[in-house]
């Protein structure tokens, strides 16, 4: 069991009509000035951005707007986040959103705060020493930026996608409504449920001693999103199982779930940032498409983790031995993934890759061979491209 | 499922060797100088107490010290130690040792700063406003109160036990090394399991519908501390064992398996508050001796729960009806309390108890009819003095 630090100090005030809490819940941080940051139209057509307007208006707080935010946030609209926060002296951040909505925000408050281009702290040059504070309005359980660390953001120059993760980015509060989530698409909602169980796996297929604890907990969580991800396929306005799948979308990337582990793998969350910088995919479709190859090229480094995954999630059945229940394991979760219908391979993605485009992604992966990523398998650009090959 | 707030703020530090981190840690919050709390000589003789101190002169940060506080903590050290910090202008009080110890600090660090008796706060006639930042070294994994906002005192005059909630006294770190547990004897470190335990089953025992997610975590943390609790008799110095049990502490009590639930039941605590109050028993034994007895009394109004409970947790088999396989479950857990010597009565817990006194305790823990405790079943003073009856 490894040494671990664990720190959310996010606020969470989870539950229906949660959203009417927004002014109080700002106030508390005397701000002067708030940027109401969002993306697309929904949530001004679902009326959500006018019932926030008004607790604030109530709360007497001022404020201004930034939408526009899209998937794979880019680069272009942070900076002109960061340039009106500037103008306008903002010191509060409301991101009212997704993962994509509350990573720009981050993102923007990193700008503010710190001297120089962003952009270098999501190429690792430099440590971001501050954050505006930020709250949250949770529209789409997925990502968990709501109580994580970390934020990801897409440079056009490149269509590079980077993650930064520094604790003074944790939002100060989180609204989460689950009602709030219950118009999304269903490929939407099934992305969602791959990215949370994903956030799980990552951590949980690791090189270390476990603890029990944690062990439990991710194998309970990710059985549970299971279930309910089925649920809402057929039921999408179910409230309890919105409300599982919310919940444990927080718990699954605040860190708890890496307690006491190396802080897992995350090749599969490389493996997909390439696509999505390159694609444009839906980030969860992008995970479940790469997982079942990166699996099978790993599972021999590990194969007793992957036949306790197979056992203790999957319900397989104990084989003959780890690495015929592993396999059984990684099969089961790829016909879990169809049953949601989210893609297997890369193809099934909508992307058919020519053999130059996969040689791209292994390099961009691979840092041009300066780096290797995973840890149940240390992965080099040779590894990605087979991996890239498999799955495509 | 019920809406859910969900605080933690406390940064956990956990592992071997850490608490060589207090002097950085401490820093921080660039406090004047720090009030070290401590209880009996045991952190002296174990060299810890020099440890911290040599960590705080590093960092050059003065430091006073107040020790002898003991179990069920007393208010009359709480205002010792309150004139104490006021006089010396103490900013930051460090809380070395487990939940008496935290405790304390929590209800001097409500003293320093609120007008008034103290007192007040824990007969729920004020709320606290404010508490000095706390920080924690943890010694005995029991109570949870590193990560809880609670603290309970005992007022010498008339012996009463009380507690007051309120989020401003959560701890702003814990440090947490396993290792520093390993020489508790065994019936302090059964009496912490089942402290760890009670904690969840309090809240697991509720009148609502669950949220699944909290289910599961709930089983598998109890099922955790059971397994633990039990290497441990054998082999007190399990690294492992030790630091399952010492984290189950923390998430036990955190907030986390309360989540989406009405808060749970709750009686046993109150009924063993006045045990403690009047007889300075130990807790977790306290809690042991009248669990059994508190939950054959409610179990008919949620026979269907008592079931799960027996399933899920004690691996006892399904029954002809739920509330036969409820009273095999209530029999497995006296068992496993039997399995690591702890009392399943009140006579076991040393205590003969006598009509008299078991009148008292009736008064005391209705507040003289003034209020009924639990939820799985509301029990007024009747009620409670049938429970200390069986429990005798």
């Amino acid at each position: 069991m490894e040494n671990f630090l664990y720190y959310t100090p996010t606020k969470v005030v989870f539950g229906k009509g949660t959203e009417k809490q927004i002014g109080t819940l700002v106030k508390e941080y005397n701000c002067k000035k708030v940027l109401v940051h969002y993306g697309s139209g929904s949530v001004k057509k679902s009326g959500l951005l006018d019932r926030i307007y008004a607790s604030l208006d109530e709360a007497g707080i001022s404020y201004i707007s930034l939408g526009g935010v899209v998937p794979n946030p880019r680069l272009s609209l942070v900076y002109e986040g960061i340039a009106l926060c500037k103008r306008e002296e903002v010191d509060f951040i409301l991101a009212v959103g997704g993962g994509s909505v509350i990573d720009s925000a981050k993102a923007i408050g990193y700008g503010v705060t710190n001297e120089g281009d962003v952009w270098d702290f999501y190429e690792k040059k430099r440590e971001p020493k501050n954050c505006l504070p930020i709250g949250v309005v949770l529209t789409i359980a997925a990502a968990g930026s709501e109580m994580s660390n970390s934020s990801v953001i897409t440079n056009e120059d490149g269509w590079k996608k980077r993650g930064c993760n520094n604790d003074c980015c944790r939002a100060k509060f989180a609204v989460m409504n689950p009602e709030l989530t219950m118009t999304l698409p269903a490929y939407q909602t099934a992305c969602g449920c791959v990215d949370i169980m994903m956030h799980t796996m990552e951590r949980y297929f690791n090189q270390v001693e476990n603890m029990e604890l944690t062990d439990g907990f991710s194998e309970h969580l990710i059985r549970t999103v299971m279930k309910n991800a089925k649920i809402l396929k057929e039921d999408p306005e179910n409230y309890n199982a919105r409300a599982e799948v919310m919940w444990a979308g927080s718990l699954a990337h605040n860190g708890l779930m890496g307690c006491g582990t190396d802080g897992g793998d995350w090749a599969s969350h490389q493996l997909e940032h390439e696509l999505g910088g390159m694609f444009d995919v839906a980030h969860g479709a992008g995970l479940a498409a790469v997982w079942g190859s990166w699996a099978r090229y790993v599972m021999d480094a590990r194969p007793e983790r992957f036949a306790q995954f197979a056992q203790n999630v999957m319900q397989v059945e104990q084989g003959e031995d780890a690495a015929k229940t592993a396999q059984k394991g990684i099969e089961a979760m790829e016909d879990f993934y169809r049953s949601i219908d989210m893609p297997v391979s890369i193809q099934e993605l909508g992307v058919t890759l020519t053999e130059e485009q996969i040689q791209e992604l292994a390099d961009k992966c691979s840092f041009y061979e300066k780096r290797t990523i995973g840890c149940v398998k240390k992965l080099d650009r040779e590894d990605i491209y087979k991996i890239y090959q498999a799955a495509r």
